[in-house]
């Protein structure tokens, strides 16, 4: 199934800080922020649009989300890069018949009503990679 | 300056084990291969368009490789996001007035003509991000 590059997650310590490079230096605008506290995902969000694509800064809540678990091991910088589909469950299953492996067994939707699942990273050569659709 | 998203620099341990994923997964198209042995950029490169971006593959071709050492620390993954200018010594120089650091005092050119140059870290809150030009 066709995909299309949809936007890159990035992990940083302090959205606050981070904010002024991508606004002032990449010429970013800044679309939305919030907070999503579901278990497994505490995480602020700050989505900005840099000319025709978007970035996720990613900035933990805590010491246990995932995204405080990546900076421990890799420091700040990309987390994901995600790709949409028009069909995520087609997608996943075509993904399927290739080998490609999920670390979850069905998909999730996040705190603006995107549906999401992540491939495994032994599936695609070590880069945390979101397969998504939008509603 | 504006700024468009180019592409991703993604470190890989083989090129050839990776590709298939690129291919057959996410749809791409392998657009180029050349490998590069300047010294301090020595790598193996496969340009493959996926959706409307491109994400290059490097692959070192010795264990000095910047993309050895990268890996080394970091394992595979996400090397850079390169962002596309019209005119590189300008958004150079705007960067710089916003207190941006780089890596070189001068831009280089890759093994393909593109001109280029990498953000210090310290200043991009830990992406590795490369400003570029196309001739």
């Amino acid at each position: 199934m066709e995909k299309a590059f949809d936007h890159l997650g990035i992990a940083v310590r302090n959205i606050d800080e981070t904010l002024p490079f991508y606004l002032h230096v990449l010429g970013g605008v800044l679309m939305d922020r919030y907070t999503a506290e579901t278990k497994g995902v505490e995480v602020h969000v700050a989505a900005i649009r840099v000319g025709d694509m978007h970035v996720e800064l990613l900035e933990p809540t805590n010491r246990e989300s995932p995204i405080a678990r990546f900076m421990r091991q890799k420091g700040q910088g990309v987390h994901h890069v995600a790709y949409r589909v028009p069909n995520l469950e087609q997608a996943i299953e075509e993904a399927k018949r290739e080998g490609v492996r999920f670390y979850e067994e069905t998909l999730r939707i996040n705190a603006r009503g995107r549906r999401l699942i992540y491939m495994h990273m032994a599936s695609t050569s070590g880069t945390l990679i979101e397969l998504c659709e939008y509603p």
